[in-house]
């Protein structure tokens, strides 16, 4: 048997979330099964129970830890819950979550020719607050993890929606602490990354936009002056290493740019720049993924939603989006 | 005769700028005309030139001061320019473009019942570098302008465009010194001003969405406190005073439910926060408004656009909606 598909992990998430039932859907696409194999980590419980609300056939092999060859185009690796799952933070539902992912990292970090190693990983959403319950509040979420396990400290947050793609210079710090931690390393460093990324996707010489941070990129130093003492440098350096970056651009503009198809990525300066035109263009298509990392990671853009888990309501988009995502970082060199 | 259609003082901005064309092209709408008469102030040179540009027959009379009643749908109020105009920031364009501005304030400050007085101004996008050489520096722009004339010290920044309303509770000054400004009663301020704008604008009860500073809000406290400090304080005495103010909500997801219709206005705390989905959704149809001011005054959002003028190509969207906005708020009480 001769099969180019890679194999990607898959890991359900918050068994309480909709994280069961957005994987179901998803995985249940012919389209999707032709791009790639899949081992799904979580309670085949969970699952099951998602296939019945959604009325998809199960279509995947059960077993109780991963062997290989795969002996289906989806297997899942069953992790038995001691209660049913709850919609809403629990230290049970936090306990389970974190083994699995844990378990797909280890798989991911595996040498090729591993039997059991995974090509990627795509992560259910999870429950901070239940990670926390569960004992493992040193991880605020699965960046954090993912970076430890991998030993890895220079790591971004990239995102990648239909009609953009943005890398966060900063990105969970209170708004009033992003010049503290915005130094023209750092900077570079998610132009860099950012760039690794777009070529990892195939765009031979991205075109890479940077933000400024102030309203019109500071306006010449009117408007503050973070904008020469920290982006100018980082975009010169970036330049003279043989990367197309442009700007500091004013954030309200760049990103008509970007749709236009200008640029190929956007480094955003903070959160909320970065994250309200993705967003707002891209709800329920957008993925979150982790560069700079070993090992290749993608998530849906969106949480547990634990208000709406159990009702089949949720929109598989996204998830949809990062195992496609996944597979197109897989299948590159 | 008995016309209840308002009148709209309309200045033709830098003459040297986009403003004439996109000028002449609104005006020229038979539409539009319908909706107000004008009074334009502007040298007839330009709008003669902008005219030919766009092969539109003048349709105006021009005089050289003000007198009633108005003989037509739109006189011009001639300015004489002692050098053409030119595509840059001169001392010319700040003199003459400050002239007409200062001139229009004038005449919406006359009394009911003066035959001069306008019911609203529109203003055309001015050079704040050619103001600057032509001895106006101590004005950055219309919004202080006005302020200084109107004597008004409670006013804000808002945008209209056809999915979204939004005011700034911040504008114009370093990211980094947004918490500075942003005292409770600054977000106050804003959530009143722009609760008055909308019910000026037919809303009988107008929903309010309140931006957070912060990441998620400030996630309870984790991610800052300027929510807990500044924001929810300000939103609970808006709500003490009957107006349906709600959040802090997320800065990156608040938008979509405003553009789902949910809400009526967001309030942003920052530039760009506001203007990103503005400029990203309805760019070209936005208008800028300054509100809790004693007159009516709306703008473009676009500036001169020196790089474009004379060209005939510039999209008079913003400025046709500008117009429409500002006949909307005249023919309210």
């Amino acid at each position: 048997m001769n099969d180019s598909r890679p194999i990607l992990a898959v890991s359900l998430g918050d068994p309480g979330g909709i994280g069961p039932e957005v994987v179901v859907k998803t995985l249940a696409q012919a389209s999707i099964r032709r791009r790639a194999r899949f081992r799904v980590y979580g309670p085949d419980s969970a699952l099951s129970h998602a296939a019945r609300l959604a009325g998809v056939t199960p279509f995947w092999i059960t077993r109780a830890k991963a062997e290989a060859p795969l002996p289906s185009d989806v297997e899942l690796l069953d992790y038995t819950m001691d209660e049913a799952p709850a919609p809403r933070a629990t230290a049970e539902g936090g306990r389970i979550s974190f083994a699995m992912v844990s378990d797909a990292i280890s798989d991911a970090l595996r040498p090729r020719g591993d039997p059991r190693r995974v090509d990627a990983v795509v992560t259910g959403p999870i429950s901070k607050l239940a990670w926390k319950l569960a004992g493992h509040g040193e991880f605020p979420g699965h960046t954090e993890l993912l970076a430890s396990r991998c030993r890895a400290d220079q790591f971004g947050m990239m995102f990648v929606s239909p009609r953009l793609r943005v890398i966060l210079a900063s990105a969970h710090v209170p708004l009033m602490d992003v010049a503290r931690v915005l130094t023209s390393a750092r900077v570079l460093q998610s132009i860099v990354l950012g760039d690794q990324a777009c070529r990892q996707l195939g765009i031979a010489s991205p075109r890479i936009a940077v933000c400024g941070l102030n309203p019109h990129a500071g306006e010449g130093g009117m408007l503050g002056d973070e904008e020469q003492r920290h982006i100018e440098p980082a975009i010169a350096t970036a330049r003279s290493r043989g990367i197309n970056a442009q700007g500091p651009f004013p954030g309200d503009t760049i990103f008509n740019a970007a749709v236009r198809g200008d640029f190929d990525l956007v480094v955003a300066m903070y959160h909320d720049q970065g994250l309200i035109p993705v967003k707002l263009l891209d709800r329920d298509r957008a993925v979150n993924v982790t560069v700079g990392l070993p090992i290749i990671r993608t998530s849906p853009d969106h949480g547990t939603a634990f208000d709406i888990a159990g009702k089949n309501v949720a929109d598989a988009g996204s998830m949809t989006a990062a195992v496609e995502l996944a597979a197109d970082f897989a299948c590159r060199p």
